[in-house]
């Protein structure tokens, strides 16, 4: 597409929405079922029931209930934005109802100014904007409208979306460089890529360079947390965190090079860079994100796509500091980390993104809910002691929950199934291409020609995908079929003839005169991989984990008799595949020979010379990483020793 | 000694005191040497930096800078009693005036009812007593009565021993049974067993039935913690650890079976619950005593004798959570677990409780020191990562500190130290015991004779003790020599001649009739043993930590070129072992062949198949645990994969 001054000139794809593509069946497509049925309406009771939808009649008064919480604002706007997401895709009379009903009584509560949080209008109306540091304001009105884009969308209603880029303007007009404006910007970020979403929704570009001002203003000195602070009366470095690298802000973006601080919030902010960075041709903005993005995903990321090790800050550490029984890899923030990849991806074109994006979307997002959609997991594990499943357990729940306190990841992860489609498909230059394989299709227009891809796949529990190219006429493009970073080795035939594509950056390029009904096979070899982490993480040391195409797998105390913390792994022990259409929903296990170390002879000692007892065979069965604990809850590990 | 009704019915041994006991050189007269020389005089300059001295003086007004803090005082008394320890083997005039000095600052501080703490006679004065669970104000107490204690022996002054009688029998005025006592008992345990060495050192039985309270007190029910919260007007739910687990009052000490909440605490818990069993003969009591000693020592200790895993609330979390890197380990926790072991031991003669207390006294104890007595860990992790030394450090530090806040761990590595000689020998019944091979001498009587012992030794460098028996005139008894649990094979020759010698708990047992100038000499086999942990120890699944004797080793980053966490022992490699005078004060080195993972063939990469890339061969050199951090502030590694 080429640098213009359109402010279009460093995306170089554009994604099919959700409106373009179906999902049908397998692993996504039950996913999504399960979503619709049993998550979003399960989401809407808690809201409901906690007093999260009530909160908008702004009729709470002190000494009652349920007093409005500074971040409820966004739970329920994620249900929205969930909501009208699946109705996108699958109306449903009842829900659409149900969502107008809420976006109502939102749009309700807005003030004459535009203003628009339940908190600070009924709780402590002296206090907005007093506290951006801490008091998730913007955090909130970001997820608005991001809810008020997705029901746009989905119903053509423009009264959310008009609402809220009021909303929009009255914080322009609050905030910014102009005379008698504050200087700041979000402690949690979010509104950044929401504005960015608002200004391609309503075409006003002054949302765009609202978005570029949260940016572009954060980290700068003299401190506005600090002179927020002392105008509070309170002193700047008395808070819990003691840094402003919690939220990115100890430095000006675009001078960042290392992923610190809360996880949410650094992969949030770094999607609205990249956003910012494509729209405005900001090749210096560009730039940070791409060395944020090395030093995330070169150092800092679990196998599972989960992010941000550390309970204290929800967030980073130091590098390659990923400890598996502690690891808080927050279920926001492997979703965090598929919305910075995906924007990278459509900026880059390059697989390695979407290598990410699937990573994370194949483990450490879906781990977030359970099989029926009812539970959660705030905080995602890669070990859990045999031990730690009872009274013992640490700061991390061992067990999903049904809702938390703090409930941002159960909408979260709704909002993001429910917008899996996005994620699929691009077009570029004469090109469409196919990021992920998931059953179902896609509807492009490329060089005129109305383009419908039709995937036919078992993926992830095989590497084979049929692609049927539907056309009302011939037409000459080049489909981009990605060959993920973990695949050795594929076969690519084209109406039944093999044919050898070229390879650019992470896709194999098929360029053709294409027919209506061409039909394309693609086989990616998905062998069992015995994989290693990098030398310098401390944790998985001499340990392997298994991964099969970008699944990967752990072993769960329930399928063994031995702890599963005893089991090595036999480096030459063959692993077998099997397809369990009984099993977690119907799931790929891998089985095969382990070796236990001896159980025996241990009375007495905790601690005794290597050697002594015999190691004994065991059978192995690994399930993939995304179920666990959907069964007895106990022990799980994904990182084994090696035998 | 068989049981008896005169209150020793259950301590077959009475150790050498410190005064009948010499330390001549070797590993262990050095650490004196430098804890006289360096340790001692600094925690004396830190105290009186700090004001924890002059608090004493009372003179403190509000307002004022050094406000006496609520642990102050025990500070002082530790030092007190390493002092006099010290000056009990090695007078010294110097230091003798300052301690008489501080004694008398101390005891000036004293209120005519007895009451002695700096922080509630200036400070709180309303608050005395009324808040036993967090305040510290009888673990002050009770440090006051050892450092008494330690006077008394060491001067004969009756002076300080006095006060602290008086201050007890205060104590026992206010807290107890009897009608308007308050039926308390400390928050922080530490005045139980201080109170038993009071009533041994003054004869007075009514210190040891007040010990006996305490201890009995502990966990029932109503609860007094909550009954004094209420009372305060506090909600006894509303404090940081929100369970009593944490000072062991969760139940009554005889029901207790599991080693839980704070480190420290706990073991000053069971050692006082120990010498109360001992001396007033309570076998329910001791087999609680027993059932925490193997909870403690089979499922929750560290190859190094550290104890408790957990910063949260610097103790004990579920059975085999071990985390290496995140190890808490406090200094003070494994001295405590010293206390503990040694009075088992003398309870059951049994050497297994020398074995832990050999271990917690080679490794875990004295790694809370550096070298030149100078600096201290509070902390003692079993692992540090590359990056963990910098700014990215977790809660622990990664070197030792010239002194804390909460500065308990300096002086009582100090006491330790200066109190060794006590740990070496006991006396049974016609029996003389060894239990640790140290370089000096032991001064008993037995049947009537002066039994002088003098070893010669290198241990723990070799395993090689002569052993020479000093006599008044010949004598039948046995010599119990300590056959520790790492050891597989000896040899013992009396006189030059091989003898057999009956294996009894732990011990060789030479009986004969000795006389003077005999020649004992054991000579214990010490190969380096590859150690494995209990397979439920998840931490160390796969991996080998390097033994020789009691000493745990470790690989520390200034002796290797890649990242001693990217290091596996190899199973079949030779490890060779030398003594390195230059070295760390001069010690036994292990030097081998390791096997690095391949270090190239990662940019870009965080996870890669395993067996891209090969291993290759590195020279390793471990160092012994409790020397390390001597050096170049760097990584540690104590758990090592193998290959």
């Amino acid at each position: 597409m080429g640098r213009s001054s359109t402010g279009r000139a460093l995306r170089r794809l554009k994604p099919l929405d959700v409106e373009a593509v179906t999902i049908d069946g397998g692993f996504w497509g039950e996913r999504q079922r399960i979503n619709r049925q049993a998550t979003i309406p399960i989401v809407y009771r808690r809201c409901r029931q906690t007093g999260r939808i009530d909160a908008f009649r702004l009729d709470w008064r002190p000494g009652r209930r349920r007093q409005p919480h500074i971040f409820w604002d966004s739970d329920v706007a994620k249900w929205v934005e969930a909501a009208a997401l699946s109705l996108t895709t699958h109306p449903d009379r009842r829900l659409a109802g149900l969502v107008d009903r809420v976006v109502d009584l939102i749009v309700s509560a807005q003030q004459p100014d535009g203003y628009l949080n339940t908190h600070f209008t009924v709780v402590e109306p002296e206090k907005r904007w007093c506290n951006l540091r801490d008091q998730h304001e913007l955090y909130c009105a970001g997820h608005l409208m991001e809810a008020a884009v997705a029901h746009f969308r989905a119903t053509g209603s423009r009264r959310f979306l008009d609402a809220m880029a009021r909303y929009a303007d009255y914080i322009g007009s609050v905030l910014g460089r102009g005379r008698g404006k504050k200087r700041g910007y979000p402690g949690h970020e979010e509104i950044e890529l929401a504005l960015v979403k608002l200004s391609e929704a309503t075409g006003a570009n002054r949302f765009l360079r609202l978005a570029k001002y949260f940016v572009d203003e954060r980290g700068r000195g003299p401190h506005y947390f600090d002179k927020e602070a002392r105008a509070r009366g309170d002193d700047p470095h008395d808070y819990r965190h003691r840094t402003h690298e919690v939220f990115q802000a100890h430095r000006p973006v675009r001078e960042q090079s290392k992923v610190v601080g809360h996880a949410v919030r650094a992969f949030y902010l770094y999607s609205g860079m990249a956003d910012v960075a494509a729209l405005t041709g900001d090749t210096e903005l560009l730039a940070a994100c791409r060395r944020l993005w090395r030093d995330a995903t070169e150092r800092k990321m679990y196998i599972t796509g989960g992010v941000g090790p550390s309970a204290h800050n929800e967030g980073f550490t130091r590098p390659y500091d990923l400890p598996n029984e502690t690891a808080y890899a927050e279920t926001c923030a492997a979703i965090a980390l598929v919305f910075f990849a995906h924007r990278m991806l459509q900026i880059e074109a390059d697989g390695k993104y979407a290598d990410v994006m699937e990573r994370a979307l194949c483990n450490g997002v879906p781990s977030g809910v359970s099989l029926d959609g009812e539970r959660f997991f705030y905080v995602n594990p890669l070990a859990v002691a045999a031990g730690a499943t009872g009274a013992g357990a640490r700061h991390q729940a061992t067990s999903r929950q049904p809702w938390f306190g703090t409930a941002c990841c159960p909408p979260n992860i709704a909002r993001l199934i429910a917008s899996l489609g996005q994620y699929v498909y691009s077009v570029g230059k004469a090109a469409v291409y196919v990021h992920l394989y998931v059953a179902g299709s896609g509807q492009a227009e490329i060089a005129g020609r109305k383009v419908l891809l039709t995937q036919q796949t078992n993926y992830p529990w095989d590497g084979c995908v049929h692609i049927r190219v539907g056309l009302d006429g011939p037409a000459t493009f080049s489909l981009m079929l990605r060959v993920p970073g973990w695949c050795k080795s594929y076969t690519l035939l084209v109406n039944g003839k093999r044919v050898a594509g070229r390879s650019v950056k992470g896709y194999v390029r098929i360029r053709r005169r294409w027919q209506d009904g061409d039909r394309v096979e693609l086989s990616l070899a998905m062998p069992v991989e015995r994989m290693a982490a990098h030398p310098a993480v401390g944790a998985d040391a001499g340990r392997a984990a298994l991964q099969r195409g970008p699944v990967v797998y752990c072993l769960e105390q329930c399928d063994h008799d031995v702890d599963v913390h005893s089991i090595a792994l036999p480096k030459q022990a063959k692993l077998h595949t099997r397809f369990d259409r009984e099993l977690l929903g119907g799931t790929t296990v891998i089985e095969g020979e382990g070796s236990a170390c001896a159980a025996t002879g241990w009375k007495g000692r905790l601690y005794r010379p290597v050697g002594e007892g015999r190691a004994r065979r065991v059978r192995i069965r690994a399930v993939p990483y995304c179920l666990w604990g959907n069964r007895k809850p106990g022990a799980l590990a994904v990182w084994l020793p090696q035998a």
